[in-house]
């Protein structure tokens, strides 16, 4: 049989959107947005705006939204949440619509906007991802978000777990695809020392964020499959939750 | 001591200049433009100019230079020379000046050209430039020219080569050094294999330039420092050769 190709972006700026016309998109950010969007579909959320300045999201507030805001780590002052997971968690957001905007997340999916579609991924919903992939059998794009314009490791550690399951069914395609797959699997020896060589993971300790980190790196918490479709993230797959063994930490 | 930073830069679109405006940048372009220019001057030549279009380039003609142009790892008829070591190699290139185009080498040299100092990486002059890094002990930039705006496996796995001779004295400011260095590990344990995973070396096969490609992988061979000061490189450095162990193939 054929097998489709996966191709890994490490970063937007890297992303070449002729690449995403005729694929499945994943956009990555692990630490934090991807995985937050996932905890709140998880929690019943039923729509999420993902958008790029703190200004439009905050214009949000007024249609009825609960407003999402992060720079640099930091909730933003004013706003209902940050980009912490266990912000995601109240049963309160259940039914309710939110506009998000962080650092590096939702810059990642607008630079994306234009692919045949997109989804979400993160540790705490690999399998769902890698089984939806498997079964559309369509060129993948797996797209990280990076930090500011940069490349981040534990993005491009997902993304070459994603290329390693995956390799039964997809052959690598560029050079980024067999890179972030050699990461992963170097990592996959000593994941909790690798982890913390990652600038951003330093960055959020330092911010007394360990239980974020920690979250974000479970793996199959939250069995959603948030897509987005005209501007908008919804939830097109809600499985029981099976969770799985703890990836680093 | 206080350790100065070595940071990565996995593809020129990933640059940032305002990291080279206090640091030695190291253009690396392994198969083939930088190797091309090492060995170019350990042949002689007095200087390269790179430009970045074939038009530009071909225009040095009338100016008494050589010329040498590649685009998608063919030599441009008409020109002198492509992108070929082995062309580099003629003693009749001696006391000659060059303008040379690639398809990735000099465009990364001039998104660079405003960094405080430019020296040309390649694994045949690898420790000229190490020792030199170490001697100046001024932050260091690696940016790997990769290909075509993404990145590369053999660009990268020199520049996390660098990062690891260079780990006594100089401290990974980013992730993206922290992958590289890792990748490098990885693939000394089977570097042939290894390599051969790389999109370019797989295109440079195909093309039936094997000879190319194991010569690029050599190391040591020419023991020469280019270095870009007002629009052209020139020779700092000049010591005896003494090769070294193969790095592949």
């Amino acid at each position: 049989m054929f097998r489709k190709s996966v191709q890994v972006f490490l970063s937007p700026v890297l992303y070449n959107p002729q690449q995403g016309e005729n694929a499945i998109v994943v956009v990555i950010d692990i630490l934090r947005a991807t995985t937050c969007m996932c905890v709140a579909f998880d929690h019943g959320v039923e729509c999420i705006v993902p958008v790029e300045t703190v200004e439009e999201c905050l214009a949000f507030r007024e249609k009825g939204y609960l407003v999402a805001a992060e720079r640099n780590g930091e909730k933003i002052p004013g706003f209902d949440m940050g980009n912490s997971p266990f912000s995601f968690m109240d049963t309160a957001i259940q039914g309710k619509k939110i506009a998000m905007t962080t650092t590096n997340g939702t810059q990642a999916i607008h630079v994306a906007r234009h692919a045949s579609e997109i989804v979400i991924g993160a540790f705490v919903n690999m399998s769902v991802v890698r089984d939806y992939l498997i079964e559309q059998n369509k060129p993948v794009v797996l797209l990280c978000a990076g930090w500011k314009n940069g490349v981040n490791l534990e993005d491009t550690i997902f993304a070459g777990a994603l290329v390693e399951e995956l390799a039964p069914y997809f052959e690598p395609k560029d050079d980024a695809a067999t890179m972030a797959r050699t990461l992963y699997l170097a990592a996959d020896r000593n994941k909790r020392n690798y982890l913390q060589c990652s600038s951003h993971f330093d960055r959020l300790l330092k911010m007394n964020l360990q239980e974020d980190v920690k979250y974000c790196l479970h793996r199959d918490r939250h069995p959603v499959l948030p897509t987005y479709v005209n501007g908008e993230l919804r939830n097109v797959v809600s499985i029981p939750a099976q969770p799985r063994a703890i990836l680093a930490c």
